[in-house]
């Protein structure tokens, strides 16, 4: 009657292994025994072949409260929609469109109806505005806080998905919008609510700062870049969202394709109140760039001459270069001097 | 800064509303825009259609430490294998098969890799069995305990789909198996903890009760309904696995098709072994298989010709017959009373 995880003989912390470690080590074992099991752990989504050249994606995220969000500052309603949009992005960033949703949510009983039917009005808007079906869930009670997990789905022709691990040497790396500004907006709120702890008198006067918590509060999902690829006739080599942060998100793509890369500082897009922002906390905005997450941009690699024809829309930025594996995983900073990339972006097993 | 849930005023407890209530209030704002869209909430699965014919099904099922399973007797081998039958068993009980999953998991860092490597062995016994892939998941860490969110997807002719919503007046009630013995199994764990809780040095014999205690802790999905079925060319007029208990799974059906329904105490299975284990409690027995839940068997109505072709297999009781609406849900006992069946199975949002 001893719980097996009371055994104190050869103990491994997952802490040790991180997010990418453990999954590798927990599903090493498991064969894809279907044909229709065209890809398994290790891209934004599954695809499942549905025939004819059509495939189904699949991807699924949990948000748990205390650790990816806190209801002090985050209201439900945006809440909601939030999990909506770093579901669906995953589809986004294998080129298809999401077109249903599942939701399932675990709730203690501090959570009233009324509370619920904010998050599901949230969740009802995201679904609106990205044109997704709600098709099905579970509900369940929880011991403690509020647990939603969203899966999301969308069929796409089999030929059209790109997935992490097609970047080629020489390849220009792109990434869409601004980066870094989720993460100011996530500090922002986190100093705003000690003010209030030590002195609940301050009223916080945020109305400069829009922009960053909006990114942080109630994101968007780039679902236009599907569209602008697809009327340029371009279809990247590779492609993820950035959740993780970009750090941790590029290396994604280059280990997976096997390559390298060196990316430019003077190329990375930061919004000017992401920039301002992170000067008054004395953070280097480049390491909010780089390390931030959640900011639901997508990153692809094009080939030369395709990053031409696309880089006319000031969307995109080219932030560098896909290079040979052997030349390692390099930022070249605004000095020229040359720093070796880590993933230091989010580590949710590793809350700090 | 204050949470949106500390709202005092026009306050709903979710427990007032019930898992099946809340679902509703929640859920009745959505409408479901895309096509493809043939069965959004309120069935075991969602049902996607895939072209030429086809559809892909989608079931997703919340475990939730302290809610669902109590670690103290539950090893998380068989804690993993559970948790995939009770995710497949939604599509079998839609008369599909399973063909892939995903595993998401949140841990708090009580739990070791070893632990996790524990659970993923259950998890890879029960897709070698069932033959089902894992194609992808979520893991992440949590505040308080392990939760697990499965879910399955298979994909078949939208011909063969079978809803809740299809019973029709006359139809035969027919079950698998037997049922309750998973809920006695339950009690009988309990029990044995509390002894070892106040006593630890008592050693339980379990040995003569084997049958209950793996139809809690490991049951079976019922993947050999669908070729049964086939063979005799039967498709069930409605269907639905018993996870919440029969009378829970049986007004299901009922409310969707609107119809009713008459049950006979004497049709109804109950193995020998759950029968002592209930009398042994002081629990009727009849209760423990109208209320029990989890024994993932497959219920199902069949016009009475197609009734005659399957009753000869063994597997299969015929249990009541499907009414008029008008003339509700009754349960004719073995001394010829007629008992209004009412819901009581699990209900998670109650737990008690």
């Amino acid at each position: 009657m001893e719980a097996q995880n009371d055994k104190k003989t050869n103990r491994t912390e997952i802490s040790e292994l991180g997010e990418f470690g453990i999954i590798d080590r927990l599903t090493k074992n498991f064969e894809l025994r279907h044909a229709s099991s065209l890809k398994g752990v290790g891209d934004d989504c599954a695809v499942i072949a549905t025939g004819k050249g059509k495939a189904m994606l699949i991807s699924t995220d949990l948000l748990i409260e205390g650790i990816h969000f806190d209801l002090s500052y985050h209201p439900l309603k945006h809440l909601g929609y939030k999990a909506v949009v770093a579901s669906i992005s995953d589809l986004y960033a294998m080129n298809a469109r999401p077109s249903q949703i599942t939701v399932s949510i675990a709730v203690s009983n501090r959570f009233s109806a009324e509370a619920l039917d904010e998050l599901y009005d949230g969740i009802w808007h995201a679904c609106d505005y990205y044109e997704v079906d709600l098709i099905g869930g579970d509900t369940s009670a929880s011991e403690k806080g509020l647990l939603i997990s969203v899966t999301a789905i969308g069929e796409a022709s089999q030929k059209q998905i790109v997935y992490r691990n097609g970047a080629k040497a020489g390849d220009q790396i792109i990434v869409s919008g601004d980066l870094g500004a989720a993460y100011l907006g996530l500090q922002l709120l986190e100093r705003e609510k000690q003010i209030f702890l030590e002195n609940p008198e301050v009223q916080p006067d945020l109305e400069q700062e829009t922009y960053i918590l909006r990114r942080q509060l109630k994101p968007e999902a780039r679902k236009e870049i599907i569209d602008i690829l697809g009327e340029l006739k371009i279809k990247p080599h590779s492609m993820i969202d950035v959740s993780d942060g970009l750090s941790s998100d590029i290396l994604q793509i280059c280990t997976a394709s096997g390559m390298g890369c060196r990316l430019q500082e003077s190329g990375i897009p930061i919004a000017k109140e992401t920039f301002e922002r992170a000067v008054k906390f004395q953070i280097p905005p480049l390491t909010a760039a780089l390390s931030g997450g959640e900011d639901y941009e997508i990153l692809f690699t094009l080939s030369a001459q395709d990053t031409e024809k696309i880089i006319k829309n000031p969307l995109f930025s080219v932030i560098g270069e896909i290079t040979a594996q052997k030349e390692g995983y390099n930022l070249i900073s605004n000095s020229g001097q040359v720093h070796q990339l880590i993933a230091q972006g989010w580590n949710h097993l590793n809350p700090s």
